[in-house]
């Protein structure tokens, strides 16, 4: 652990960007870390999240940050991040769509650039010790700026001693000022960005607890949902989404941000991409969790289906398997890694074919792909047809097959040799 | 290719065991390959597909058929092919649960002990020589009975070429008393067994032709499904099911069979499991199917679900790339494959710890899982609390970032060096 | 099979370009496409194998081919097929280089490019069909020229019933004035190009059968190499040889071919890249084969370790699963496929570090790295050394064994809950 | 970091396993232990290594040890952990046998078993915080006793702030009648069992530094090996060795442990299995090191060369990729974790064919295969031989070829359509 007390910055100075949410937790880092003599900068990220930045901005002054930066990041969020992860189908254990952990390091990358700006030798945050954000918030900070240094006082013992409980962080916020929550806490902790809102802890963590009713903010109940289904066409160019044509909206939305926003708004309305599942940290700790990422998954399943069409079976087997190593790269923190750069790099080769537009229907949750076009593709209508018969000889596949056969059939002879033996 | 004409089977005879569907083509073939000089044993599998065997029976019987056999292979194709599906999380190419890929072996073994009883040393099908099912049938016949001969009709010239149309095979038909269709043939063709429908072919071969209205045989389609979602609770013992309890039915189904048939019962009534998807055949060709697949994609979402709950993160992650070799494998017709025999081995040894019970919501075309438990599980409630320490200290994740970051460190300092000398 | 007699080229013309070895098969090949009507172009490609193209280009004329093509292919061969396995550290099923299988796409692509020439629509080659050869031809031929048709005679029963035995081959060679072979027939089968020696067949199927003494052709006998070791220097760019200096030898050799030419020499006199194994072929047959390539051991052991000090942890692990996927690639002729194009750009952009120098010990058949150097590397000797402490605390790697211990805890307790259990 | 001052073992007691060496440091934390109030059990592993342990034990009694105990684990490194890794021909990084690790678990298994005997509550060592050791011991003691508690001095600041540099420890020693080493120290470090002796940090940590003469304890240099090769033979069953017959020795040696000292003999003798490498650790840092392992080099060789005789292509793909995954796991200590666990029972089902003989022949550092036969195998000589047809119809070749090629062309096809898009 590092002895914050005797931390020297850069420059002489002992100033730290402080991830900073306008919450209890980090307003009273806010306050401690001024104790321990730093200057703090109050960094606030703009993912998209429902936030009201102006008025946590005004309460990180009244608690003395020496400047606050709120930092709209959302395009960088779809285009830098969401995009990459579209032409990955990154998936983390067959089911999780890494909503949070694709915003972590677009807000790492906005505070070590804050930190190089203002000359501050530290990052500060609020996450605790069992969990990814830590890992993912510092391997980028580490990744991207091999010399700074973290305060992380949930892991600090000087912090997390003075502090054993809710009952002493509100007496310390009483004592400086800090404006307690008005309304009960939820019984679960929620990260909401423009990917996805998830909720986990509190009754959440009985894996066998049915998720409440009402806890899901960003989607509407699939039983609520509209009863009429929404069709809507979406391109890709080079595995990246190019442009969204919803059903009953004439204009065709072009822009990378608008694009994510329009597919989002069509998946919340109808319920698309709540899944609640148990899934493995980096720490080694199962956590169960829900996610509600209505757009991405609407996204995922197009791009899969153009791939599908575009795509040589055996590059896609290839891809499937960096696929994989990606998507675990993104859990654990590790985009700033030469792993990620490499895997990124492959990804992106081989997404070149992928051009081309998909049409799905979404209803009451679900999203189910129509058809899919590409001006260039694999697929050959002529070939495959079962009714011409084109370039290809039926009685090739005689031979096909039985060369295939060579191997099976002299097992089959050792099985009888082997089991003659025993 | 074999030339049929010379052929002589086991004991002097030639007496081959066909893959008889009762319908046009396999009717013809069963009068063709008497002309050949061959004797035919008829062979049904009974796999439950909406099928009038007794019909058929007759048919064949009239058609010259030396023995007729209809064998049921539902229980067969649950237990010994559908369960280790499940086991594994079987998927092909993301999408496809392999529904006739799994049929097809029960039917090999089926004609291959037929074959073996009625000492008939040839066996032949009606499949042609662009699909998947002409490589599934004699790869396992080969595999299983490696001096086995096959007779395949539509990949011999000298029946394709005599029947080079729809128009010679009715003529044929005619002249030798086999009934002609009294239905028009549907513009796409169907395969059907108690695990899913699927279509393709015909008008379908366009990839972005959308689905027909009304095309689906099996599933209830989700816009007209029950308003109300219904619950119910899956039981697994080392990863296979062994009880269902559906919501509002008081019996628990513990028999195989019966808990299959319970689960694909909610799940068409529901409208879960159809996919419309675009997939790499074993011989190279791109094919468009829809596929729909209510219970078994029930099934697959809760043995995921509660894996996830009680297998090891590394473990999976091992287990995961077994299991989409062991989906290729089965699609490529080689579960009768030292390969298979292998990963099936091996899926099955760490299916031990995965037993429990999982939950779960099903709603118009939709399984959301609501809950899991298991009596032995690696899921911690203690350990992961936020609100808890337990035997947990907060500030060794700060060692375990540090010690991650090193590599990371490491190599940004690289970086800046190579862009130095570049 | 495609039936010969009925093929018409490209321009109408029956012109084809044969793979001609100068041997008594080729030979007879030549004759025999004349024969059924074709103008033949032989084809030679000079791969830096001994051998006289002079008389084989004079016995071609003779024969009656329209042309004669000697192609000196021995730079493209090590910039264009080498260098490449290189990178890619390739080796098949751990044991073989496959010096045959990089020189097929060589000779493959001078072939079709001499069909485009001259207007070719056939390609022939000798090779029969249970080896690799074949494969490696054909599926070259394909992919490069989809149009291209093949004629393979020892797989056309219409030559090979003609020919069942070396007898009818000899009446048919006296017949038509083809040379008989002076010296008896090894009793083994030969193939050599710059890379590599190889033997299989004969005496050799036994796979029991000690190499016969004095076979190999290419390396000294390590019992009779020099007593006195060998240094040399090898230098890497971007993970190709750009430079080698033999010990003892004045002059820095840089030029491509030269290069390889000079570690291969050093390789050959001091007996290095001997192996004696079985392989599993593409068609499913385990063969044994004996091999000797002396100069790419020598490289791929200096390149695996010069990557092993420039290239990160997790890089590596993901490019030697891209390599295993390569060298199979490469092995079943699968060079200009889109999964090889694939593949051989991910390995040659994870290359860009590695550069730098490595230096080698070869003595009797062996080959020892002495050292390594790299501009830049993740190699730190500070951070490595016990002796200095460098920006490394001791105390987190408590925290991350613990944390890497969670996991592993938590398994042993349910291991003791399972026995209990059970 | 714990703090030992405060630690509490079972029983009320503060008994900690000592990993006792003999050396210095061990000596000193030996009695630094009971300055800190812990009863010290001196644990010392004989696993074949050069070592008085008479005069270890005499120390470590003089010095307060309340017990010592010397554990003759030589059997057990061979059957428990030396088998299974040429059953997985285990290999890190393509050239690391990985000789020290597999002796870690073996020695922890020693201490904790011995441990819970003497109801100890602790185990001690004194691997520094930046190598593979602490990694192996730790993560193994916490896998086998969740509960252990574990004392490392060189990572505990309390002590390593105390001894900053070998002067301190020499008075500390010279202080507490601690015999000084007599020798100087070597400038390098090693680590020996019967298995391997490695070299590393000191002079070595620069890895452009040749391996210094006469470095190597283990194997007799190759160029003074014998001039004359020494064949043996070595038969294997369940891919587990269990007999060798060396050429010239009438005896065949049956026992586990004599075989591999048979093996090692020859290997040593011979000069086999000296490598130079730089490697990655666990913890992310680059080291170089020194190893030789002649009997385990002999033993791999003869093993991976059955298994290509014995086992089919398919299937050795797949457990390829498993030993990959073992591998990495022995390296970084998690021999008793679910994943070994796991990986170790598929290898071992994959071994049950490899059953058979294999001829070497070793010489000046090389080991050369001879020949290899088994009593079933999938070689079939008939099959594979040119001269002889068999079951096989070489027409099916081409019709295997072309339908691999339908992918190719079609590739080919989309590729020209590409270029003229662009």
């Amino acid at each position: 652990m590092e002895d914050v007390s005797k931390q020297t910055g850069q420059n002489g100075s002992k100033r730290v960007v402080l991830a900073y949410s306008g919450g209890l937790d980090t307003s009273c880092i806010l306050v401690w870390l001024q104790e321990q003599g730093y200057e703090v900068i109050a960094f606030m990220a703009n993912l998209g999240q429902e936030e009201d930045f102006d008025a946590a901005r005004d309460k990180a002054n009244k608690l003395g940050a020496k400047e606050v930066i709120v930092q709209d990041l959302r395009r960088s969020l779809v285009e830098d991040y969401v995009w990459p992860a579209v032409q990955g189908d990154l998936i983390y254990e067959d089911r999780y769509l890494l909503g949070t952990a694709l915003a972590r390091p677009c807000i790492t990358r906005g505070m070590i650039d804050t930190a190089r700006r203002h000359q501050a030798g530290y990052i500060s945050h609020g996450a605790t010790g069992k969990g990814n954000d830590q890992i993912r918030f510092e391997l980028g900070c580490y990744a991207l700026s091999p010399d700074i240094k973290i305060i992380a006082p949930w892991k600090d013992p000087s912090f997390y001693r003075r502090f054993p409980g809710r009952k002493e962080l509100f007496d310390y916020a009483k004592l400086h000022g800090i404006p307690l929550p008005v309304t009960p806490k939820a019984p679960w902790s929620i990260d909401a960005n423009l990917v996805h809102v998830s909720y986990e802890s509190g009754i959440l963590e009985n894996p066998a607890t049915h998720p409440p009713c009402g806890i899901y903010e960003m989607t509407t109940d699939p039983e609520k949902a509209p009863d009429v289904p929404q069709m809507l066409t979406l391109t890709f160019q080079n595995g990246i989404p190019t442009a969204v044509s919803v059903a009953g909206d004439a204009t065709k939305v072009v822009d990378c941000l608008e694009i994510f926003n329009a597919v989002n708004r069509v998946g919340a309305q109808h319920g698309v991409g709540r899944v609640d599942i148990v899934e493995n940290r980096f720490i080694g700790l199962k956590s169960r969790g829900l996610y509600e990422t209505p757009g991405l998954t609407i996204l995922r399943a197009a791009h899969l289906d153009l791939e599908a069409l575009c795509m040589d079976r055996e590059v896609r087997k290839i891809k499937a398997h960096l696929s994989t190593k990606m998507a675990e790269q993104v859990y654990n923190g590790l985009w700033y890694s030469p792993e990620f750069e490499f895997t990124r790099k492959c990804i992106a080769d081989c997404q070149k074919v992928v051009t081309g537009s998909v049409t799905l229907k979404v209803y009451k949750g679900n999203v189910y792909i129509q058809g899919r076009s590409a001006p260039v593709s694999l697929y050959n209508e002529e070939l495959v047809s079962m009714d011409t018969q084109g370039d290809y000889e039926p009685s090739d596949a005689h031979g096909f097959i039985r060369i295939n056969a060579v191997r099976l059939r002299e097992y089959q002879r050792v099985k009888n040799a082997l089991d003659k033996l025993s």
